[in-house]
């Protein structure tokens, strides 16, 4: 078939989002003759059991299919110096659509998961406050909510893309990174009621875990759109997400909505906590750091084809990824085959929601040959998604943190695709 | 406090839904002198034992915590005659925000839940087609897949109460709507594969279920938003869902969104499957019935306080619930707490997706007397939620299906909350 028949828009095999797949072209569609159903095909179309016989009942609580339950989060090995330190990363390869199960939510520790009680557990609001308040968890049951879908990325996620060669997944490399709707309390509802004071400028939020995880955040935010979260995708917050409350601070880095939310103190300058100088600023290479980077950048990754899948022949694949922006919704996103040197425009696959994870998709055709894939977000503040060249020009290779750099997977002669870097 | 001063927006408590809640009028948190921190409250501020020790690090699968691992689906119990009838009742009155969790999204199965191998499941499409295909579960991920937030009612929810007098729970009584993410392939991207011939009208689902459940869909609906769902909510949908492909029809009522899908013929009529005939029809008084009453009514339902529910003393609560329409979006919620006699409108609390459930809130005072608390949703065509007499005096009271009506919570002199018909 020719390149316009197919509606090739950009080089190396990219098709217009638009094309629809047709019988003879590459419909996936086995043609059956109507005569014997399937028999020209080889097909066996008995009758199953599971259709000769009942299944089980109505339960309580679903569960997955034993043919699909081996999906799993990466999870970091125990390490014996960090005792409850590390991560669970999302099998981003493996989900669709931009909402993550909460069992497959990525999670962050740095001292594990506290098992706690919710009628033990306290918030408390002081600081710079007139009147410095205490909330018990079915206290704030029952203040107004709201309801946000939004996603959730480790500043870490994909950080070593910087450090040097490696190879990976989608999800070892990028699976820091998730979305779900989160219903809590605008965090200023409850500072309005404790009354803050006209010098404040900052709140220090404290986590309840062994970490005793602290960060500042500007009073500007706190009082903009951050929420006391008590439910994820309509149940509450997990252990592993901060039941029986944590912090949420859209499109800021993860480690801001601290978990565990114990203690809001309102202040006039940033408290400093451990985890906002020895950890989360970006180092350039002069050993100066920029610290309070909170935003995420404008962000998108092809989770398939991606790392260490393997393309069985040559013909047509739907490309499928997620792009994300911290200061605003998806505007775009464009894909490119050939590593960059050409760019097609590619379909957007649902909503396109403030900060939430946005699902894009386009047909590529593979003609064998080498191929490296991109996928370049553009939000709607007209960010671009920076090349891993730009990120390190303008910050060195010293820094970790906040890379948002276009990933490059490179399809090989037997069809196995790996991260590169061009 | 006057009724000014509170913003009161309707008769019997109703306060207006941008009132914030202040300390010393209602806010629930706990003075706190700065100097000994919570000692006057007979609060206890010792460091738990979960801030001491680290706790248990990453998990390749997360789950709910043991103090709120026992939120449920109310199951049917199994009835012999009818094995593997029955439904699972999402628990409404303790789910916030609009996504249900996979686990707990209600179910309605009619010989129980097939445990289908993907690997021999086959999707057919035939009939009036030029070329009947079939498609296997691993042939179609490798399409081009929209992913849209709907609500899925089925028109047997709510029905109980045209029936006469009911107890019962926001989940016994409207358990039967829930909302996810669905990811799938257009229906009309297959059936245009398969060559749709001009005098076809009607397509006839069919799943792989022993009830070998059958439903007829308009052509036209076919070719416009129906899709074949293979994730929900970011995985693969699960069995109780559907497993390995389920039908989805926005809007529609969910027997229609056949699970378990393995025919799709294309025909000239209606197929008149048993239940399209024997259920899912609205009898009128006169013994004559409406078919092929798809869509889902405009309507509303207030979760929380809900039947069952106790109010332990007079007070400031949160009214929450969820509004959806079949046809549309929610454009507006409003809220009564006299039976009807007065109403205010509600806040949105998060997102008005078209046919997704909408969450509303609005603050109301008990102030300990007699109250009807009902919500009337309007949605994006105008189209008024009814009252139960309404809804009687146009179809009778031998109908079941799709009632919509508005649901009467009586709040009692010992703060008892049960169902009414005003």
């Amino acid at each position: 078939m020719s390149d316009e028949k197919l509606g090739k828009v950009a080089g190396n095999g990219l098709i217009s989002r638009r094309h629809l797949l047709k019988v003879g072209a590459s419909g996936a569609g086995l043609a059956l003759s109507a005569g014997a159903l399937g028999a020209d095909q080889g097909l066996s179309f008995q009758i199953p059991t599971w259709s000769r016989q009942p299944g089980p009942g109505a339960t309580a609580y679903g569960a997955r299919s034993p043919f699909a339950d081996d999906l799993q989060r990466l999870a970091a090995q125990p390490n014996p110096t960090y005792p409850g330190g590390g991560s669970s990363r999302s099998p981003l390869q493996h989900l669709q659509g931009t909402i993550t199960p909460n069992s497959l939510h990525f999670e962050r520790h740095h001292a594990g998961v506290p098992n706690i009680d919710p009628s033990q557990h306290m918030l408390v609001i002081n600081g710079l406050v007139r009147q410095p308040l205490a909330f018990r968890y079915e206290d704030l049951l029952k203040y107004q909510m709201v309801s946000r879908i939004h996603f959730l990325e480790c500043s870490g996620n994909s950080g070593a893309l910087l450090r040097g060669e490696i190879g990976g997944s989608a999800q070892s490399l990028h699976g820091l990174v998730s979305c779900a709707e989160w219903t809590g309390i605008p965090l200023s509802t409850l500072l309005d009621e404790a009354g803050v004071l006209p010098e404040a400028a900052w709140v220090a939020a404290v986590g309840a875990d062994a970490a005793s995880m602290g960060r500042s955040i500007p009073l500007t935010k706190a009082l903009d759109d951050v929420m006391v979260a008590l439910y994820q995708n309509g149940e509450a917050v997990r252990p592993g997400q901060g039941y029986p409350m944590r912090l949420f601070c859209p499109g800021w880095e993860g480690n801001v909505s601290v978990k565990w939310l114990t203690q809001i103190k309102v202040t006039q300058e940033p408290a400093q906590f451990r985890d906002e100088t020895s950890k989360y600023t970006d180092t350039l290479q002069n050993r100066s750091s920029y610290q309070f980077t909170f935003p995420m950048g404008t962000k998108s990754l092809i989770t398939s084809p991606s790392g260490e899948m393997t393309l069985n022949q040559p013909g047509i694949y739907q490309i499928t990824g997620i792009a994300w922006s911290g200061r605003g919704s998806i505007r775009q996103v464009e894909v490119s085959a050939d590593g960059g040197k050409t760019w097609a425009e590619a379909a957007i696959q649902g909503h396109q929601l403030d900060r939430a994870l946005t699902r894009f998709t386009i047909p590529w055709e593979w003609n064998g040959g080498d191929a490296i894939l991109q996928s370049r977000a553009t939000d709607s503040r007209g960010s671009i998604q920076p090349t891993r060249s730009d990120v390190i020009a303008s910050r060195g290779t010293l820094s970790f943190y906040h890379n948002p750099c276009i990933q490059s997977w490179q399809v090989g002669p037997a069809g196995e695709v790996r991260n590169v870097y061009v």
